[in-house]
C-alpha cells in the first residue's frame, strides 16, 4: 500500500492514439509506477471511447497500486482539433469521433484536475522535460508519421492556438506543383515526406522490381510497408529505398529550415516511428538540408537530434503538463486563455 | 518640478532607426512626459553614436523635466543582430556599426537598468500593449519597410532567438524562382514586397510612362519614391502603381498565411510607412490572401488590422518591455536566457 503523505502524490499521463492508448501513473518525481496499454477501437464510438479511457487509467492505477484519491491530476494528449478550454476533442478523423468530452468524462470518474493537449505537443513537451530537448530555451519537435506533426516549447511554454492548433509543419509548402496533399493543396511537406508518402513511393519501387528486399518482406501494400520494413530493406541493400527515405528527410529539413527563421529553435527533436527506425539517416539529412537552407546568421544556432523517449514521450509530457498547469504562477507555467 | 515620491517614477523608451532616433520619457502609467527626436548619423561611428543616444535621452528628460535619478529603466529598440544578454548591437549594416555597446554606455551614463531588444519586436510589443493588438493572446506583427520585419508576442512574451533574431518573415519564400534577395537567395518575400522592391517596380512603370502622376511627383529615382508618393500617385489615378502595391500586399498575405499555420495568431498587425500611407489597401489584400492560403480550420481564427501607434510604437514598446523585464516573476514577464 502507498503512503498517503503529501510527498506520495501521483500524476497520470495518457496518450490517445489512433490505434492504441497508453496510461502511465507517475510519482511526484515522475518515476513511472504503473501503466496500461490497450487498443483504442475508435470505431466503437465516443461513449465507448470515454469508458475505455477511464478503464485504462483504472487499470494503470491498479498496476501502480495507487488509489484514485491520490491522483493530483490527469494530462491527456489527444488527436485534434481540440477545444482546450472545455477539454473536448472537436474532431478526430482517425477515430471517427466528433465532440468527445474527454475532460468531463475523466473529471466525473476521478474527481481531479484534467488537462487535454495536442498529442504531438504532449510528445514534444515530454522530450523538453525529460528527453532530447531537456530544458532547452526553444525546442522544435518534428514527428513524421502518417501525417507530419510539429510542436514547439518556447521558454517552458507550449505554443498553441486558441481555436486551431499550430505548428502545422506538415502543410509547409516544400515542392511547388508537387504531389496533392490530403488538405487539398499540393506540395505540402506531408504529401512529400510522411510515412504514407514514403510508403507509396517505396511500394512503387517494389512493384517495379527496384526494391527486392522490401518486396520480399512487405509486398507492395502500403499498409504493410511500415518503418521497420523500410529500415530492414535499406540494411539489406535496397538502395532505391534509401534514396526515397533520404529525399523525404531532406524535405523535412527544408521545412524545418523555414521554421528556424521564424522560431530560432536551439534544438530540433525528430521523433516518431520512422525516425526511431532510422535515426542516423533522418538526423543527418535534416541537419544538412536545414543548414543549407537558412541564412548564414542561423547556421550555427541549432542542433538536430533524435527523440529519446519513444512511446513514453506522450505520457510523460502530458503528466508533466498537467502538473505545470496546476502550479500556475511559477514562471514556466501557462494559463489556458479563454476564448473571448 | 516633479515629485520624488514612489508613484512618480519614469521609464525611457528609445527607438534607434537607420535615419532617426527617438527618445520618449513615460510616467508610471505610460503617459508621455517628454521626447526628443534627432538624426541618427550612423556614419559618424560607434563612439559618436553612443554619445548621441545619451544626449538624446538627456534632452528628452529635460523636455519632461525629469531628473535622471528618477528613471527606473531604459528600453531601447535596435537594428540587429543583437547580443541581448550583453546589450550589444553586433552588426547594424544600416548604421555601419559593429559591436556597439549600447547597454554599457547607457548604464554608465544613467546608472539604471537598460534592456535592448530588436527594433521590430519593440514596435510589435508596443502595439500589443497599447495599440492594435492590445492584450491579445498571440500577436503577429508584419512591418514592410526597406526590408520586411516580423515579430510575435505570445502570451505576453516576445518570441526571440538566443543568438539570432527570429520571425524573419522577409525571408519566407513566396515566389520560387522569383527575384534575387539581398540575402543571396531568390523569391524571398523581401525581394518581392519590401518598399525597395515596390519602388523598383514603380520606378520602372514611371520610366515606361505607365505612371504619369508618380513620374511627375517623384521621378524614377528609387530613393524619391517613398510611401507617401506611392499613395498619392494611386489616389491621383496611377492604376499600375495600385496594381504593384496590391500584388506586393498579396504576397505579404501569402507569407502571413504560412505563419498562421505555425503560430496561430489571433491578430496580425500591419505597420510601417507603407501601411500607414495605404492602410485599407494593405489590410484588405493581406487578409484576402491569408484567408485563401490557410487550411479551413484556420480561416476564421485571425483578424488583420493596421498598427495604431505609428512612430510611437517603438518607444512605447521598448519602455514597456524594460518595465516587464524589471518586474520578472509576474507571469507575463520573461527572463533573458544566458547563452550557455
Amino acid at each position: 500500500m502507498m503512503s498517503t503523505s503529501e510527498a506520495n502524490k501521483y500524476w497520470v499521463g495518457f496518450d490517445l492514439g489512433g490505434t492504441k492508448m497508453l496510461a502511465t501513473v507517475f510519482d511526484s518525481e515522475f518515476k513511472p509506477m504503473g501503466r496500461k496499454r490497450r487498443k483504442t477501437r475508435g470505431h466503437e464510438g465516443v461513449d465507448f471511447g470515454m469508458n475505455r479511457i477511464v478503464q485504462t487509467i483504472e487499470a494503470a492505477l491498479e498496476d501502480a497500486e495507487v488509489p484514485a484519491s491520490e491522483i493530483l491530476g490527469i494530462g491527456i494528449g489527444c488527436p485534434g482539433p481540440l477545444d482546450l478550454d472545455r477539454g473536448i476533442i472537436m474532431e478526430a478523423p482517425n477515430l471517427g469521433w466528433v465532440n468527445a468530452p474527454v475532460k468531463k468524462a475523466l473529471q466525473k470518474a476521478f474527481g481531479c484536475p484534467v488537462v487535454i493537449l495536442n498529442d504531438v505537443d504532449a510528445g514534444v513537451y515530454g522530450e523538453y522535460r525529460f528527453g532530447a530537448g531537456k530544458n532547452e530555451r526553444c525546442v522544435l519537435g518534428v514527428f513524421p508519421g502518417t501525417g507530419i506533426g510539429g510542436g514547439c516549447i518556447y521558454e517552458g511554454r507550449v505554443l498553441r492556438g486558441k481555436v486551431s492548433s499550430c505548428m502545422e509543419i506538415g502543410h509547409v509548402k516544400v515542392m511547388p506543383g508537387g504531389p496533392r496533399c490530403g488538405c487539398g493543396e499540393s506540395g505540402c511537406l506531408e504529401a512529400v515526406a510522411s510515412r504514407l508518402a514514403i510508403s507509396a513511393q517505396a511500394a512503387q519501387a517494389a512493384a517495379r522490381g527496384q526494391a527486392p528486399r522490401l518486396l520480399k518482406a512487405a509486398g507492395s501494400d502500403l499498409s504493410e510497408i511500415r518503418s521497420g520494413a523500410l529500415a530492414e530493406a535499406i540494411d539489406a541493400g535496397d538502395v532505391v529505398i534509401e534514396q526515397i527515405l533520404r529525399e523525404a528527410a531532406h524535405f523535412i529539413g527544408v521545412a524545418a529550415g523555414g521554421l528556424i527563421h521564424i522560431l530560432a529553435p536551439d534544438v530540433i527533436v525528430l521523433g516518431g516511428g520512422l525516425v526511431e527506425a532510422m535515426p542516423k539517416l533522418f538526423v543527418s539529412e535534416v541537419e544538412t538540408a536545414a543548414r543549407d537552407f537558412v541564412l548564414p546568421s542561423f547556421r550555427d544556432s541549432f542542433r538536430v537530434v533524435a527523440a529519446e523517449l519513444g512511446d513514453d514521450a506522450g505520457v510523460m509530457g502530458s503528466a508533466a503538463w498537467v502538473r505545470e498547469t496546476e502550479y500556475a504562477g511559477n514562471g514556466s507555467s501557462q494559463k489556458i486563455h479563454n476564448t473571448s
